[in-house]
């Protein structure tokens, strides 16, 4: 197993065997190599800054739905670092090739095409695809490699290095549909000049655990467990847009920009009609993302003639770029979906920056229309799309906009923070700025009491869990004594359920500590003053969190 | 001596006395208010951010060139505490007015002007004055007021709360040619709806000095001082201009977006030339932008055609505008520096600005017209003015550009940060940011040796002397036991110069406090890292003052 340093400017790959004691994969293989390769003090988008790939610890076995492949570096968005996993098929590919994590330093000034396989890692040039948005990059690379790899890539705004830029992975269709999205990581990808990664791993066989008998059985509880899921079925059949209804119910759909947690014409955007308009289209439900998995919660969404919009329109995408503009069209939201994945944009971070025009006259919430014509100036390039590129707090500065939805630079996804209050310490102190991935609380989401503790172990779980390359729809998170065995078997070792644990609290102290050196201090672990002041309809919930109490959220 | 607590939401002026133990003025009176009253971690833009205006301890007495008014609140730019101050007639206005200081809170929703005369304070509607440019609305404000009246006004960039924006200030001649410039002040001002504050002391004395006896002789010393100081008569005589041979000859003259220390048609925009062109246009030399200035350092520059085109073209204007850009032509700098005084936009954030743009072809060095073109793409608003009136740091972000002249969110001015090593000290470390102002070291400029001593002292020093509201370049500040005794008998009180410069102590730990609040933490305090690696000709000086010596500055 090892780790290919590519470095760009010299055009050079070499292979670094993982030290033996680095049982690090996905999230803690971005906060492994970025703290000890990167400089906290270097500009995201400069040479120094190292941009890394990294599939899970479980990435390339039968272990189920554990094919996320984590993409880190230092955020153009947050200014500290920054991990953003996705599915799709390349973290099972680089597992099978015994590639534990990239990192790309340098620069190239022509753009690159990386090719991986059995035979190594080759540089080759990008000239063919350059340019071109994901979908048909994605198409013309299949042709030049072969439909069955896999491929990571940036598009145009990763090629404009646009702050809000994601690097996408293509999904077992092909189709650049997932995205590690939150961080403007595409931006960072694209100052290396390198606009894809190709991966055929032809000839390769599953990864051999060391101890298969134990790794068989840890497998299969842990498929045992996924299949009796508390979300599991209505994730199959519904999708993940079931989160709409109880999102609005429970008041904390972000609505018209941050101004409401329920959106009177939710009913056009929830799973009912989502599911309605797919079936009605020969679209399809059930649509898994990565092999092995079990929950598939994906879908494939067709337009009102039965042609192919596009896969992958989530929940975090319907409530920033629905709700959030008070826009209940799904067809629209589907096509500004697609839009986004072919630039390569962050559709959380984009609701948001779309989402504070509205205070200063530029949109008005219910206009579709502007904000397809809104994406469409960021693909062409100018000034007000590389505004808008620049994510909301850019967005912000440029139009002199002080009710910001953002923390530590980063939008605040579609779990309002107000009435969502044990999340919002998540996004309040999260080295990751306010990322809904970053450590998800449900319980007693009104009542500011207890929520620091639920966040913290929340948080410490998290991490781990994003080491290991599990999707976060088996909602196994809170469940390590059975992920523990399973990585236990695969490698030879006999990490407690503690051991596993410390490794998530070893990899928030890194975080912190690499943000602390970027200049990052705890006084930025900070929900925006005015949610404390502006009651939130229905629930007219403020945060009231003590900050006492978010203080102490990393004693541990 | 009063502060005015002025809510902008309520339209309503109190009056507060200055607590008797608070001897503050000009900096210090603004991180005392902003520190006590303001909100780390509101949005600068935002109805709880403070926006303050403070004369010096010693305005409207005496006191030789004492006039300097002091701007502050949370920058937009740098997201911490920011101070700018600015010469004119304001501040000795206030002073004799009993003004110590304003502090402005809350929001109108209908632009206003501050009338402040012996009557009181009361608002005024600003629509005759809104959306003008900065020399046509003072005329107006002038015809509505009187022309003694001082004002002090933001620009359209305030206006559209552009982050770097200014708050303008009217010299002798009623202009608005000075500008408390750095870290976009304007925007706050504007934020509140104040377009202006416009001042009459008609009717008002000098300040009466408790021990007059002692105050007169402290001035006259500090008069002598100034007088036999070192650069007097050069400054007097050839302006500001003077150190662009300075600069040039050592070689921390930025050139071609801080690319050179030195600029090859430097002849064309130094002090010899300028004042070879004023005399030539019937300009003139020597002013004052103060009553009761010794130095007269500026300038009123005229077109070949011998018509006003703008007064006070100081040397961080030639620097940023002129060799940083590669134009060598002083009326096109002259125009760039009206339309920015017009427009209200600093002219070394500007510089900064337009010098990245060469980075990815929209700028080539040399190209004056460009230049002026773009800054009338601020006036009208555009997308791209938008991005620009941003400042330096979110224009590299909006074009993804990682070669970023600026520490904490503000551009390095016009003595170049590695040949100018104890300096870029104070640019590094200074909780203003990048501000030549907050403790200039001269000392061996290509030395690492020593320069983070140098550079604690000159900053206690400076914040000190910030306080007095004595001009910079009376080059008082290395002079406490002057100043001491002009304070003490003006007051009645009994500082030793120790007490003075514990009030400088006090004040960076007030802004370091306030900062670190905000989210600032000591990791921010750092030179841009590849001005550590990229040699600046003709010295190929590089920026090698130790970390840990950096580390060591607020050590006191």
């Amino acid at each position: 197993m090892t780790i290919l340093k590519v470095d760009m400017s010299e055009k050079k790959v070499t292979r670094q065997p993982v030290p033996e004691d680095k049982i690090v994969g996905g999230r803690a293989m971005v906060d492994y190599l970025v703290t000890e390769y990167g400089l906290p003090t270097a500009h995201p988008l400069s040479k120094e800054s190292v941009f890394v790939v990294a599939p899970g610890l479980l990435a390339g076995t039968g272990a189920p739905q554990s094919g996320r492949l984590s993409i880190g570096g230092k955020s153009p968005l947050t200014g500290g670092i920054k991990e953003a996993n996705s599915g799709g098929t390349a973290a099972h590919k680089l597992g099978r090739l015994g590639i534990r994590g990239i990192m790309v330093e340098g620069r190239s000034g022509e753009w690159q095409i990386l090719k991986i396989d059995t035979n190594g890692a080759k540089f080759e040039p990008a000239g063919a695809i350059v340019g071109l948005k994901n979908y048909e990059a994605c198409e013309k690379l299949r042709q030049m490699y072969g439909a069955k790899c896999g491929i990571i890539i940036i598009g145009p705004a990763g090629e404009m290095k646009l702050a809000n830029s994601t690097v996408a992975v293509t999904d077992p269709d092909g189709n650049p549909a997932r995205h590690a999205a939150r961080g403007g990581l595409g931006a960072v990808m694209g100052a290396k000049g390198l606009k894809a990664i190709v991966i055929d791993d032809e000839g390769c066989g599953v990864r051999k655990p060391v101890d298969e008998e134990n790794f068989k059985s840890a497998a299969k509880s842990l498929t045992d467990a996924i299949q009796n899921g508390p979300f599991t079925q209505a994730l199959h059949t519904l999708g993940t847009a079931i989160f709409v209804d109880a999102d609005n119910g429970r008041g904390s759909l972000p609505t018209n920009n941050h101004r409401l947690g329920s959106f009177d014409k939710s009913n056009n955007i929830n799973a009912t009609k989502f599911v309605e308009m797919v079936k009605a289209r020969n679209g399809s439900m059930g649509h898994g993302c990565m092999a092995g998995c079990v929950v598939r919660c994906s879908s494939v969404f067709h337009d009102a003639s039965k042609n192919f919009i596009t896969a992958a329109l989530e929940y975090e995408t319907i409530g920033m770029l629905g709700s959030n503009l008070g826009i209940d069209d799904l067809d629209a939201i589907a096509r500004m979906d697609r839009k986004c994945d072919d630039l390569g944009i962050d559709t959380i971070e984009l609701g948001c920056t779309i989402g504070i025009l509205n205070d200063v006259g530029l949109f008005e919430f219910g206009d579709a229309a502007k904000a397809e014509a809104l994406i469409d100036e960021i693909a062409k390039g100018t000034p007000m799309g590389r505004i808008l590129g620049s994510g909301v707090v850019g967005t912000a500065r440029a139009f002199g906009i002080d009710r910001v939805p953002a923390v530590k630079g980063l939008g605040i996804p579609a779990h309002a923070a107000r009435s969502s209050k044990g999340w919002a310490v998540t996004y309040a102190t999260s080295p990751q700025g306010a990322d809904h991935t970053a450590g998800a609380v449900m319980e007693e989401p009104l009542s500011p009491k207890g929520q620091a503790e639920r966040s913290r172990l929340s948080q410490i779980g998290m991490a781990a869990f994003d080491a290991t390359g599990i999707c976060l729809f088996t909602f196994l998170g809170p469940a390590p004594q059975l992920i523990v065995p399973a990585i236990n078997s695969l490698y030879g070792i006999s990490w407690t359920v503690e051991d596993y644990l410390e490794m998530g609290k070893e990899m928030l102290r890194q975080e912190r500590g690499f943000n602390a050196k970027a200049g990052i201090g705890p006084g930025a672990d900070r929900i925006p003053d005015w949610m404390r002041v502006e009651p939130l309809p229905p629930t007219n919930a403020l945060f009231d969190v003590p900050q006492e109490d978010i203080d102490s959220v990393f004693n541990f």
